[in-house]
């Protein structure tokens, strides 16, 4: 399973592409952030964004597409924005028939750090930590997109299987336990 | 000119297709609606607007778009949806190269009647009059989207004349009368 993590956003949408595999085990293929020009008219600066992240969905065919949920601030103006550019993020999804998760920002830390109250760099540690990265994915946007993307793996139910599989893994607690991802607290 | 008006909604899209002509006669070519379905997920909503913009572009040709700003009502999570959809909007303008203007909701209606605070009827009731419709647009939607169009047609400046043809106008008055929209108060 490919999942494509994607954190939107006018002047930075990051990204991020997580990998699952049948054992369960997560790790990055790619990560990153899509910028505009912030002189650009809004149309001018949505069309970056949608052209970006079909780009992306061309590249690695993910399954899945995750997309971080509008953080509502104060200030409405900026909010209604954001929404654009998010909307334009979900229509490349729904144009490339994917699955998609939407998870507010607190369901995210949740899911990666165990608590929805995470800082910033409790989340970017942790991202490290379960995907094995020698150093935090920078800019702190495209670290936004890999943890939307992880958020939609370790919320993966795991495949129900066969009867005789189940049967076959209940005397193999070992290789069940593999099927969660490596280094989930 | 030919000009796409469009008052964008998650449930319902208003459009309309107005054409100002040299003289600044302005006519009504097309106006309706795009509808989605309620209980479809946001991100196929979205595609269903997308597509159906993309399609009146490419039917009626425009060389502008014009689209009506956000109104912020105090649900601030139906203006951030909201936005989503008006996201879409722009995309397919900006695909298009088409020129885009947005106006706040009072600037259509101050267009349009002559005061920000005109009411819904009173704006219909002009806009069969500067169109010469028998009827009014409908649903209202469409109408707004009609009101979106006339507004850009209104402020659309009388292009420049060289000198020659300016002191040629000076003689003949009524012919520079003819450059406003008729029945424009």
């Amino acid at each position: 399973m490919i999942v494509l993590g994607i954190d939107p956003g006018t002047a930075t949408t990051g990204y991020g592409v997580v990998r699952r595999d049948a054992s369960g085990l997560v790790s990055l293929i790619e990560c990153g952030v899509i910028r505009t020009r912030p002189r650009e008219p809004l149309a001018l600066r949505l069309k970056e964004i949608y052209e970006g992240v079909r780009e992306l969905i061309a590249r690695h065919r993910p399954g899945v597409l995750s997309v971080e949920d509008i953080f509502y601030s104060r200030n409405v103006r900026t909010t209604v924005v954001l929404g654009h550019a998010r909307g334009v993020v979900l229509l490349a999804g729904a144009e490339a028939g994917l699955e998609i998760h939407e998870f507010p920002p607190a369901e995210i830390k949740k899911a990666v750090v165990g608590t929805g109250a995470a800082t910033k760099e409790q989340v970017q540690f942790m991202l490290t930590r379960l995907l094995r990265l020698r150093a935090v994915p920078h800019p702190s946007d495209a670290a936004d997109g890999v943890a939307a993307a992880l958020t939609c793996c370790m919320g993966a139910r795991i495949p129900k299987l066969p009867v005789d599989a189940a049967a076959a893994l209940r005397r193999r607690p070992s290789a069940a336990l593999r099927s969660r991802p490596r280094g989930e607290p």
